[in-house]
């Protein structure tokens, strides 16, 4: 298989993400909220860069910040989102933004035809309102109602939001069948494992699917002192025991890859000297299967059954968040890992444990990601870096991997 | 052992204790916290009472309300306290201030000879501001340092609370032993043990240690999705094993009657998806013996070190709480159950799981204790309650108690 070469310009790349993280600048991060007056601004200067890089460029009814590289039918998108935690890191999703940015002014200056390059930033990734709001809305994923009701923590509706931003009447762009033949995404890791390996480019091979549930003890608030252990509903031991065991039982069901975590533990009335009467936790395990997921979540009912009995408490569940896993496409994933092997890269492929705009672009349309390395593993933190070489090396990589998706295309 | 008897009058009991529950009356309970209005207005009917009944009575620099039955060189101290917490029951400390004061009415009518009764209600027993503060100063426990360091959860400090009062300027009253050759107090027990087996009389062998260890864990916030098992420093996880594996070591160096409980459990970020980077919690552990609170304190230290090894965080421990056991005076206890077995009424030998002023006496003086049941073990609650003829019976027995301890003083 041939491939003509893609030669990005590392110096440009660097100038525009050094450009980008001056919007929203906090320290050596960026906060940049959706629909907040930073996130407008950057999205209206990634419009304005799309189109002097001749992109037909628009920000659709829900923020999306899409670019359309003329004079093609059928295009690669290539992208991520803009939008940050509220003290987030200057790569984060804006890494993945430029270099699509890159790529497309690359393409565009080589000459090489077949496919073109679409470019993207997702908006409302972060989840102020939603998460992966403009990736459902591109894939026709979020519908009125859940528009209707979303609302950031003030309590502002994403309508208002909307409107406030100058973008409550446009049209949403569609992903469409038609053109777009992949999605692929660049992204610092969020993660040590990189780094621990001496690695700089890594492979996904699926997201995991994400399921967090709230378990409630109901006991009695007696008298620390002077009721006897045999007579007490204590949902205080409940939730330890529960804790304890359930940590425990994960070890044994867990993969090489699954993770979990225990947090928004909270006991009531807190007292020392008293039985606490109300107990919670919410346990989050993620995998890249959902069958090991259910093997999870009816372990984790389980073992919470028997603690509440065993403290003579009740128990509850609360479903707060489930997310399904999404598979990245392998033939997409071998032209990244070829493209790095071609340039004597090492690689490592792995599951993202966090989740990603391709998540979602996954159930429609063949992705692909890439990652760099976050030094520190630092993430949706002030102090998230990559080194410089690691950025230039993962663009070029991408560009390698676009000339190799097009020679494919062009094969056929 | 012959003795005279002394019958006590229930009616005036029972109305004394109805007419000193509606100082501070909130619903079926009490609010009389110490040195506010309510307990500045029941503090003074209690000393109009006292001398209503013969008694030298006098509300000293502390805010105890001494009544000092004229006449006599030697005299068996007898009460509680009346100040309460917040939603406190009518009973708690008041049955026990009242019990004296019938008592003291009952011995001045019979013209039994040999000791008097002295009638006491100790001041901020419930801890506004110390705790068992009256006891404390009656028996020269409290320094002009921890009086001028006292503050209430406002930051009253105890100086002008006492000032407000109007006590500030008065010589507190001692402990006199040459005149005081006992302490009896009768209480309600504030846990379910005696309703549980059916008895209506229950004699105090102890009031047990209480400590209180504040555990810390310190790990590191990562991202839960992204960092691997291996890798994380987890104060959640070692919250919740060091949880489990100390309630189930304390069963098993438990004897019948120790009691423990876990509270103020708290965790940061307490964000579902990122790995804690502190978590508390505090161990309550009580017992009748010093050495089995070593023993737990002991177990409790390995553990938490343990289970901060394993994963890989550190351990912090802070005592927040260390109160000795105290010992009831067996020949006193075996009084009060010889005068309840006259009476044909079975008792129940009991260690006491709350504190009560006769903890401090009891460094001091010979001092014993008896409980009257708590209606479905409520108590510091506005639903506290015991059954009139439990009350009758309480105060009845501990008259032919009295009864018999003077009659015992008089043949030495």
């Amino acid at each position: 298989m041939a491939s003509n070469s893609l030669s990005i310009d590392g110096d440009r790349l660097l100038a525009d993400l050094r450009e980008l993280a001056q919007i929203g600048k906090v320290g050596t991060g960026v906060r940049r909220l959706s629909f907040g007056a930073e996130d407008v601004e950057a999205r209206g200067w990634l419009q304005a860069r799309m189109s002097g890089a001749g992109l037909d460029a628009t920000i659709d009814g829900i923020g999306n910040v899409v670019g359309r590289m003329p004079g093609v039918d059928r295009a690669i998108l290539i992208g991520s989102h803009t939008d940050t935690v509220p003290s987030g890191g200057w790569l984060d999703g804006a890494m993945g933004v430029i270099f699509g940015l890159e790529l497309a002014r690359t393409l565009h200056a080589s000459g090489v035809a077949g496919l073109g390059i679409d470019v993207i930033s997702f908006a409302d990734e972060e989840g102020t309102f939603v998460g992966t709001t403009g990736a459902k809305s591109l894939c026709g994923e979020l519908p009125d109602d859940a528009l209707d009701a979303a609302r950031d923590a003030d309590g502002t509706s994403l309508r208002n939001a909307l409107a406030k931003a100058g973008w409550a009447d446009r049209p949403p762009c569609r992903l469409d069948p038609d053109r777009h033949v992949a999605y692929l995404e660049a992204h610092i890791e969020q993660g040590p494992r990189l780094e621990a390996a001496g690695l700089r480019i890594g492979i996904v091979t699926a997201i995991v699917g994400m399921r967090r549930m709230r378990v409630r003890f109901f006991g009695r608030n007696d008298h620390a002192g002077t009721t006897p252990m045999a007579m007490r509903q204590d949902a205080g031991s409940a939730l330890l025991r529960f804790g304890a065991a359930v940590l425990q039982r994960f070890e044994q069901l867990a993969g090489p890859e699954t993770v979990w975590n225990v947090g928004a533990i909270r006991v009531e009335p807190g007292a020392a000297n008293v039985v606490q009467s109300v107990s919670e936790m919410i346990v989050e395990y993620r995998d890249r299967s959902d069958a090991q997921l259910d093997r999870m979540e009816q372990a984790l009912q389980a073992i919470a059954n028997e603690a509440a009995k065993a403290a003579q408490a009740d128990v509850g569940f609360e479903p707060v968040m489930r997310m399904a896993p999404a598979e990245m496409d392998a033939s997409l994933a071998d032209h990244i890992e070829q493209a790095a092997a071609a340039q004597g890269v090492p690689t490592m492929r792995m599951q993202s444990g966090a989740g990603h705009d391709a998540m979602v672009l996954a159930r429609h349309v063949p992705t692909a990601m890439l990652f760099v390395p976050s030094i520190g593993g630092r993430s949706h933190d002030l102090s998230e870096d990559t080194d410089e070489a690691d950025i230039r090396l993962g663009c070029q990589v991408l560009a390698d991997a676009v000339s190799r998706i097009i020679a494919a295309e062009n094969e056929q």
